[in-house]
C-alpha cells in the first residue's frame, strides 16, 4: 500500500507512519516530492488493516495496491475453474461449452416444474434452477415450498437428468438443501451473509454465488473467497444486474463485469438476464449479449404460465421463448468459438 | 393499483385483465383515455404479486398505490414508537430526548471496552455499541471475540449502566447475542437475510436494524414489517449511509431519509455517521446534521486508540473528540426544542 | 396521470384537486379506494407540469401515465429512422448493416489522424471519429486542434471517403463545425445543454446524442426532442456508460438500454464501448456484446500510438486490435442476421 | 502519481515506464515489492495526462497523489474565500453569517415576483434567486420569460435591495444576464459546459456553480478551477443533491460534501435543499441540517402559490413557511456560532 501524507506534515509525523509499518513486519519505502511525502509499503499487506494507518496524525489517506482476495485471485492460480454441474448430464461450466440453467423462480407445484423441466432440457438446457427457500423483500408474499420444492426438483432431475440449482438462504437450511441439490445457490441479498458463505464452503457441492446488488467486484471475489477458503474450490460467480438510478429495468446488467472478471479471476462467470432487467421482453437480446461477452453460463427464468407464476411473471419467459431463444444464442456461441 | 395498458391494446386484453383483477378478489375501474386505457384496482392489493399483471398480454406497467407495509406504517398507528434502550439508563429513543450510542466499532479487550465505556458515559451516552461477532468483508480479517466479546461488554453495563447494543450476524448467535445484549443490531449486509430478521423478530429485546447499502425506505421498512410482523414491535431503523458513485466519503450519508422515515412511519430513527461517512473527520459535523434533520439518535464510533484499533480506525473518533461532540450536538438539540 | 390523494383526504381536497384538472382543459375521473382517493386524468396532459398537482393539499403524488415524448416516440411513428451518415461512403445507421465509426479521441497532426483513417476505413469503417472540439474536466488539459482539427478531419473524408463525426461543444461553434461535420455529435456532457441541442436542431445535419452520465432513457429521448422538434429527425441515440458505484471501469455500459430504447423509439442506437468503459482490454468484449444486443452501430476508439494520445490513451485501440475486432464483431453481426 | 505494475512484468517494461515519466519531464523512484514493482513519480503531475501511462505495456493502473485542481485548492489558498453578494445589501457569503438566498423558481410576473422578494426580504433573505432562462427537461415545457424576467428581477432589487441571482444557461446569454443580475448561476446541467465555464471566468460578477447531477468533487473543484483559471475567483460552491438510486426524494442531497469542501477549498459551500430535495415537506428540516453541518449560504425556492407556478411547485415552499423556516435555521445557525 502506499501512505500518502498530507502536504507540509512535519518529519516527525512520517517517522510515526514508518514506526507504524514496521510493527506491522513490513517495511517502508518514503519518497519526499515537492509537495507531498509518500510511504511506500512493501510487503504482503493484503491481511493488514490499512483504516489504523489512515488515523495517523499527517496521513491523508492510503492506497491499497495489492488485491485483497488471494485464491480467487488468477495471480495465484492461472489456469481457469471448470465447474462440474452435478446431475446425470454432468454439464462442465468454465470449458469451452456454454451451459444454460433454467426454470421457474419458484417451484410450485409437481406438474408446474415437471413441465417446465422437460421444456427446457429438451431445448438445450443442462441445469434446472427453481427456488424452494424464496427470498422475499414483502414478508407476507408466499414464502416458498421448502422441502416439498426440494423433494419435486429432485424428482424433476430424476426424469429430466438436469442438474439442479436451487438456494439455500439460512445456515439451518444448508444441510436439507444439500440433500437435495446439486449446486448450491447463494442469492444477492445474502452476498455478505459471512456465516452463510462459510457454511456452503464446507460443502461438497459447487456453489453458485450472485453478486450483491451493489457490490463491487472485490467485495464479490472477496465472498467467494470465503467459500473457499473453507474449502470449497467450485465456485460459480454471478452477474445479476446491480442497483443504479436507471429505472426502465430492474436492475442495470453489468456485462463488463464478464471480461473483467475474468481477467481478475479464474472463476467462471454466469449470468441472470432474467434478474438482471426484470423484463422478459429484454431477456433475449442480454442473453445474447451475454454470451458474446464471454459468459460460461447463463441462468433464465422459464414459467409455463407468467400470468399465473406465484413469483416474478414479469421476468419469465415461456418455454416456447425459451427454445427461440436457446436457437439464437447457439449462433451467437458458435460465433466466438463456444458450442451450447 | 393502477394497470397502464399498452397504446391501441385491444379491448380483449383489457378483459382479460379485468378477470384477473377479479380473480385475486378485487375490483376494477377501467378508465379509457386518449391513448391508452388503464385499469385502476380497488382493493387491499397490497399483498398481490403485481408481476404477474405485469406479464399479462397488451399490459405496459403496473403501478402500485398503496405502501406494501403494514404494521410499520404511520398509516396504522398514529402515535410515535418510543424504544425503551434498557441497561439501567433506561434510556428511551423516540421522545424529546435524543439518545447517543457511542463505543468501539469492535470489542477487542477488557481495558479497552471499560476504558471507553467510562469516557462515553460521562460525555452523555446512554448506549455502549462495540461489536462481538463483525461481519468482515475480507475472510482473513479480525472476526471479533464472540462470547468473549459479550461478556465483555455486560461487564461494561455492570459498571456504567450503559445499554449494549450489539451485532448479531446469524440465527444461531441469536439466543447468545439475546443473553447478553440490550439491544440486537442487525447490519446493514443482513438487511435482507430474512431468516435472521425473523429470529430478532421472535425476541423479546428491542432491534437496532441498519438500512442496506443500497436499500430503499421501502425495502427498509418492510425489513422492519418482517420483524413486526414475528411479533416483536420495538424496531428502531438506522440510516447509515448508502452506496453512490461518491469517492470522497465510504458512503452517502442520505439525511433526508430522516424526516422521510418519519413523515411514513412511526418507528424512531436513528443516524450512523460513523460508518455514514468512513471518516472520523467528517462525524462531528454529520451528527449535528443529524440532529438538526430530526434524529432521535445517533449511533457513534469512539476508540481510545484509533491506530490500534482492529477494525475501522479511520472512522472513529477519540474519547475527547467524542466529548467536544457531545457539547456540540446538545447546542443543536436544544435548537430543535430537544434534550439530550 | 393519476393523482394519489392522501389517506383520508376529505372531499374538499378531492374536489380542488376535480377543479385543479378542470382548469388544465383535461378531465377527471375519480375512484374511491377503501385507503386512498385516486383522480385519474383524461387527456393529453404530456405538456402539463405535474408538479403543481403534487402541492396541492391532501395530495400524496402524480404518477404520470403517458411518455413526455412525442417525435421520438415508436408510438408516433413505428417505422424505424434510418440516418445517412454522408462521406462517399454514405452509409445507413438503423438498417440491417452494422455500422463502425472509429478513429481517435482527439485530432492530433496530420499524420496521425490520416493514418488511422485508412487503416480503420480498410478494415471496414464507415465513418472516422475524431475530436477538434474537446470537452475536458481539466483546465488545463489539451482542449483540442479546433479548426485546425476539422481541417484535417477533412481531409481524411477527402482520401478515404469516410464520414467525419466529430463534436460541437457551443452554439459558437455550431456553424464552423457544420462546415466540415458530416455528422455532428453532441457530447454526455452537453445531453442538456438545452442551447445547443436547439442549435443542432436547426442544422440539415445528423446528430449522433451520447446519453448524459446519469441520464435516464427518458431525459435522454427528451433531449433528442429537443432536437427533433426544431426540425432535424436524424438523430442517433450513443449510449456510452452511466456512472454507478462501479470502479473496475470508467463508467457502466447499459446494454439493456439497447433494446429498450428499441422498444419505446424508433431512433437508431449507436454504442460507445470505448467511453463506456474506458479501459482498452474491455472494448473488444463489449463491442460483441452491443451488437448481439441489436445496436445498430459502433464508436470506438483508435489511436496508432495509444501511449503518446494526448488524450484518453487507456481506452484507445490500435488499428491492429481494431481490426482483429471487426473481424471478431462481423461474426457476430452474421449471428444475428446482419452484416457490417 | 503511482505506476502500478502487473504482477511478474519483466525489467524491460518497467525500464520503459521509466523513459516515459522522464519524458514528461519528472522523475521516477522504482520500488520493487514482493508481488508487483511500482514506480512513485515525484513532480508536479498535476496536468499530465496519467491514461498514456496506463496504455504502456506491463501497467496495472495509475493512482493519482496530487489533486488536479489549484485556484481552488485550500494547499494553494488557505484563507477562506468570502464573496460579496452585490446588491444594496452587501451581503457576504463565506464568514461568520449565513446567507439565505430565496426567491421562486421562475420569474413568472411582475407581481409575482414583486411579492415574493418583499416577503422573503422582511424574513431575513439576503439575495433573490429566479430564473428568467429556465433549462427544461422537456423541449415543450414552459422555458422562462427571457429579458423581461430579467427586467422583473432588476425592479424587485430596486424596491428590496437583495442581490439579483439567475441562471445563464449558454454563452450567448452572459452579457445579458451580466447586465441584471448581481450573481451568475451555472446551473447542475451546464456543470460541464466548459464554454460557459470560461465565459462566466470573464465576468466581474460573483458564480454560484451548481454540483452537477453525477459530479464527484473533484470533477466539481475542476469546474471551478475552469472559472477561476480565467480569473474571476468569486466562486460559490452549491450543493444541491445528486443522483442516486433513491426513489423518495428527487435527490439525494449529500450533506458531507459540505464539510469535506471545506476541508479541500476555501471556496464557500451553499447548498440547495429545494432542488437537492423536491419536496417542499423536506426542505425545512435539510435547511437546518445544512446549517448545523456547516454551509455558508442556503437557496430556497419560495412561491407565492405554489399551485398555479409554472415550474417546480413540488418543491417551492410558501412565504409563510419560509418566515417559519428562517425563524428555524436562525436557531441552529447560533448553535454553531454563526448568525443569520
Amino acid at each position: 500500500m502506499i501512505v500518502v501524507m498530507k502536504p507540509g506534515s512535519p518529519q516527525k509525523q512520517v517517522e510515526h507512519v514508518i514506526q507504524m509499518v514496521r510493527e506491522m513486519g513490513l517495511k517502508d519505502h518514503v519518497i519526499v516530492g515537492q509537495e507531498r511525502t509518500v510511504v511506500a509499503v512493501v510487503g504482503d499487506d493484503r491481511f493488514k488493516d490499512r483504516t489504523v494507518l489512515e488515523s495517523a496524525p499527517g496521513v491523508d489517506r492510503v492506497v491499497p495496491i495489492l488485491a485483497p482476495y488471494k485464491m480467487a485471485s488468477i495471480e495465484v492460480q492461472k489456469e481457469r475453474t471448470v465447474v462440474s454441474l452435478g446431475g446425470r448430464a454432468k454439464a462442465k461450466i468454465g470449458g469451452t461449452t456454454v451451459g444454460v440453467i433454467a426454470g421457474p423462480c419458484s417451484v410450485e407445484s409437481k406438474s408446474q416444474v415437471l413441465e417446465i423441466a422437460h421444456a427446457v432440457k429438451e431445448a438445450g438446457a443442462v441445469g434446472l434452477r427453481g427456488g424452494a427457500f424464496k427470498p422475499r423483500t414483502n414478508p407476507y408474499s408466499f414464502q416458498g415450498l421448502a422441502e416439498k420444492g426440494l423433494e419435486l426438483l429432485a424428482l424433476a432431475r430424476e426424469e429430466t437428468g438436469l442438474a439442479v440449482v436451487t438456494e439455500v438462504m439460512s445456515i439451518d437450511q444448508v444441510s436439507l438443501v444439500n440433500r437435495y441439490a446439486d449446486v448450491l445457490q447463494v442469492g444477492a441479498r445474502n452476498m455478505q451473509n459471512f456465516n452463510l458463505l462459510n457454511a456452503v464452503g464446507e460443502q461438497a457441492k459447487p456453489v453458485l454465488l450472485k453478486r450483491g446488488m451493489s457490490a463491487t467486484l472485490e467485495e464479490f471475489l472477496l465472498a467467494a473467497e470465503y467459500i473457499m477458503s473453507k474449502g470449497n474450490s467450485q465456485v460459480m460467480l454471478c452477474e445479476r444486474g446491480i442497483r443504479t438510478y436507471e429505472d426502465y429495468a430492474r436492475n442495470t446488467l453489468a456485462l463488463a463485469a464478464v471480461p473483467e472478471l475474468h481477467r481478475v479471476s479464474h472463476l467462471p462467470v454466469v449470468v441472470d438476464p432474467s434478474q438482471g432487467t426484470g423484463k422478459s421482453y429484454l431477456v433475449d437480446s442480454m442473453c445474447r449479449a451475454a454470451v458474446a461477452a464471454g459468459a460460461d453460463a447463463l441462468i433464465v427464468e422459464v414459467h409455463n404460465d407468467p400470468e399465473h407464476a406465484l413469483t416474478d411473471g414479469a421476468q419469465s419467459i415461456t418455454p416456447k421463448q425459451f427454445s427461440a431463444m436457446m436457437h439464437s444464442i447457439r449462433r451467437i456461441a458458435a460465433a466466438v468459438d463456444r458450442n451450447l
